[in-house]
């Protein structure tokens, strides 16, 4: 099965493309620039969802659902956004068919043109600011602290699967507030949530920081994000939380009276992850075998496989393993026991190798007669005999074992991949090496744009927990107040 | 907070609007027939979500994501889908905005016209055909068993929150078999599982049976659908499911080889239940002070309301409910203390009953003085005062009878709004008074056009459950082979 899948060296772009389509994760659809997410890749996303989800909930979110479309004069009235959106948007003109006059099919009924064109939401910041106005009048409706889930389309020319791609699943905070320190405290609080979920669920180091002024979202005051490295030296932004200050309720006038009894415009912020994070997961951990998934997020966590030749061994390692399996299930693991006997086991251990299965149990006859069962795991590729007693308890603490390994390999990879660099001619031969790049920044736009253009890096981030060591820009060695984070970046 | 909520008596259709506003269900949102779904009405359809999705993976489903758009092309392949959904289709016809080069914002740009119109969905059955084709070539890839959690968009000039939006949510499901017996078996286990949650969940009785074919789905063999009948005696069609023969394989070639080693296509189901069941819900039980939620999908379960006058008073009622606040929660009932000292509790009570919320609970000095508290439940608005001391176990087999009683009130009313009739005559005069009315059926498309214009009664559906008797068609004359159910409907 996973013979062909092209190796990571070679080209990884062709190999993360490859095995995203093989290990039935997304494909792309016959819409441009759209996907089908597969039942496998989508089980991974309904986990990354429920564990999102509840700590949106812990955190006092509730979830809410806002209108896919969004008015163009909506979208116009905050400046800065309109004009970030603009180019990707897809526009709906009209709302009926009718029957070809002149032949066969349907086309377009002329006489069904919108008097307002509408946009399929980019993102909801418009629409939802313009509901929020009827919902506070008084700073005891604040704080509002709404999520929604939803589809958003961007109209994106080149497109990846997971990576980029012209409609994405997401979700989207959006909060109201009576201060600017109320608003801004979310905005941190939810780039913590992200930055938990990555490392605790997906296994995945991220680095905490704000964007430059030239990288943050149209209409944000501020823009936090988490970064990440992938296995091929290339940053991924997993998450944004963006501080929107008073931008949206002064452009739909959501005001407020606060405890001095004043009319005051609210505070916002909206924050974000979406179906790029696969991409992410997928980036992250994975190798030439095929997926590496963390138990946390893996849809079967493992994978039991009888080695046998014909019917009546087969029925014989049933036995044993029927209860093997009701026990995993009862210890609140997702098992499966693959008896097809259509496929052999070696197909079945490539497989579910290729689809990132966390563990492999197989057994056989001898197994039968020894008491023993093989244990192999999917993240180191090792695999021992052990006794069937007590493999429950074993798996249940090397799940937990490999979620912590998986996570210190990802750290190390990041951590001999980050380097200081404080000249621009060993950043020009390091940033073709890949990594993140800890450097001295002037704090200007123009610098920026300028080593963009001669080596396609970006700032990342200026990351949150870096000592504040001042220092010289390494390219136009102007002062700086801090090292920031370059890389070339998804 | 409900002063001012019209009587179902008065005006049913106001008292629906008003009480879906005031209970902060949903709202109209600036986009012409598009709601905004507020976060207590998003939460009711969160545990719905969640108990149909159970449901939907113990029979084997799985869920996918596939494109918000669908090609023009697409749509056409199959006639009769093409026209059932023309009129009602939501056109993406540019891919861009731009500064508009005379004046002030935004226009759309004639260079980014699509060569191909996209449809937003109104179903996905020709975008998902048209992959599966890509993924069923063998009799062992199937049945593919396949569901999806979605917004869809059918153009609508006349709506009503819940009941009829442009925008609506919804889950599809969509399922290739090998054979027609096992795609009817899959129409048939689906509307089970719809008609289970109904009555199980949702407390709604409802009758299964076939649509008239006057009355199908635009595209399929047979329409399978329950409908439940609301409080005033309209009927409320609640979900469908499909059998699409091998139409849709046809129209997108799709072909598997099989167990006889031949080419054949593939058999199809459609299923689907949407944010219309929230409507559904609310007018089956709702009264005239607000909402009554079946416990099993009431966000909240039960409210505590203290009763007092000053700062002290609280902290002593508060040193009682703390403990059984966290006893509730232990039992896995979802409670709310409400301690808010910004509102009396004269209103409180009112804003739950309008909430809907199965149980209160209320406690005052005296209260603490007697070791008791006041249980109210909100199906029968009757209250008693109880020992607090295993007020727990009475509160949980409580929400128990009441999800019982709310059933069973719902099916006493049906019983007593169903009629059996004989004759035209009696049919106009029954017709007014509203309810379901079984009568016999002649089985031609005239008669039911004919009954329906002179009436607006629809065959709501050809029932499974009705003994097979004989008769006359009460309008026609003609022979008729069973009863059908009318009635006027949503």
């Amino acid at each position: 099965m996973s013979k062909g899948l092209p190796t990571r060296g070679e080209n990884y772009s062709e190999w993360y493309n490859e095995l995203v389509k093989r290990a039935d994760l997304a494909e792309n659809s016959a819409v441009k620039g759209c996907m089908v997410i597969k039942p496998y890749g989508f089980s991974i996303w309904e986990k990354m969802q429920r564990a999102l989800d509840d700590m949106f909930k812990e955190t006092g979110h509730q979830n809410a659902y806002f209108p896919l479309f969004v008015p163009k004069s909506f979208l116009e009235k905050e400046e800065e956004h309109a004009e970030g959106f603009a180019k990707e948007c897809a526009v709906v003109t009209h709302y009926r068919l009718k029957k070809n006059p002149d032949g066969k099919g349907l086309i377009v009924d002329p006489d069904a043109k919108l008097t307002e064109e509408l946009i399929v939401r980019p993102t909801s910041e418009a629409i939802i600011w313009n509901t929020y106005k009827g919902w506070i009048q008084s700073w005891r409706d604040l704080p509002l602290l709404i999520n929604q889930w939803a589809n958003v389309v961007r109209w994106e020319m080149r497109t990846r699967l997971f990576l980029r791609t012209a409609e994405f699943l997401w979700q989207e905070g959006h909060t109201a507030h009576a201060t600017a320190e109320e608003a801004i405290e979310e905005t941190n609080k939810m780039l913590g949530v992200y930055a938990t979920f990555a490392e605790e669920w997906m296994a995945m180091p991220v680095i905490k920081g704000a964007k430059t002024p030239n990288e943050r979202f149209a209409g944000a005051v501020e823009t936090y994000c988490i970064e990440a490295l992938m296995q091929d030296g290339k940053a991924l932004q997993s998450g944004t939380s963006h501080f929107l200050g008073q931008n949206f309720a002064k452009s739909f006038d959501v005001k407020f009276v606060n405890k001095e009894n004043q009319l005051e415009f609210a505070w916002a912020t909206s924050w974000g992850v979406s179906t790029r994070l696969m991409g992410a997961l997928i980036m992250a951990h994975s190798d030439d075998k095929g997926l590496v998934l963390p138990p946390k997020l893996a849809p079967i966590q493992v994978v039991i496989i009888p080695i046998y030749k014909g019917e009546e061994d087969l029925q014989k390692i049933s036995e044993k393993v029927n209860p093997l399996f009701a026990e995993l299930k009862a210890a609140g693991i997702s098992v499966k026991y693959d008896d097809n006997d259509n496929q052999r086991s070696g197909w079945k251990f490539a497989e579910y190798e290729l689809k990132g299965v966390p563990v492999r149990l197989g057994i056989g006859l001898r197994d039968l007669e020894n008491g023993t069962i093989e244990v192999a795991r999917r993240d180191d590729l090792t695999k021992e005999s052990r006794p069937l007693d007590g493999v429950v308890e074993h798996v249940k603490n090397l799940l937990d074992e490999m979620q912590t390994n998986i996570y210190q390999k990802a750290f190390r990879f990041r951590e001999e991949n980050t380097f200081r660099v404080d000249s621009w001619e060993e950043f020009k031969t390091q940033i073709e090496k890949g990594g993140f790049i800890s450097a001295h920044w002037d704090g200007s736009g123009e610098t920026e744009e300028a080593i963009k253009a001669e080596t396609k890096a970006t700032i990342r981030c200026i990351p949150f927990d870096e000592n504040k060591e001042e220092g010289a820009d390494f390219f136009s060695g102007k002062p700086s107040k801090q090292r920031v984070v370059f890389a070339r970046a998804y």
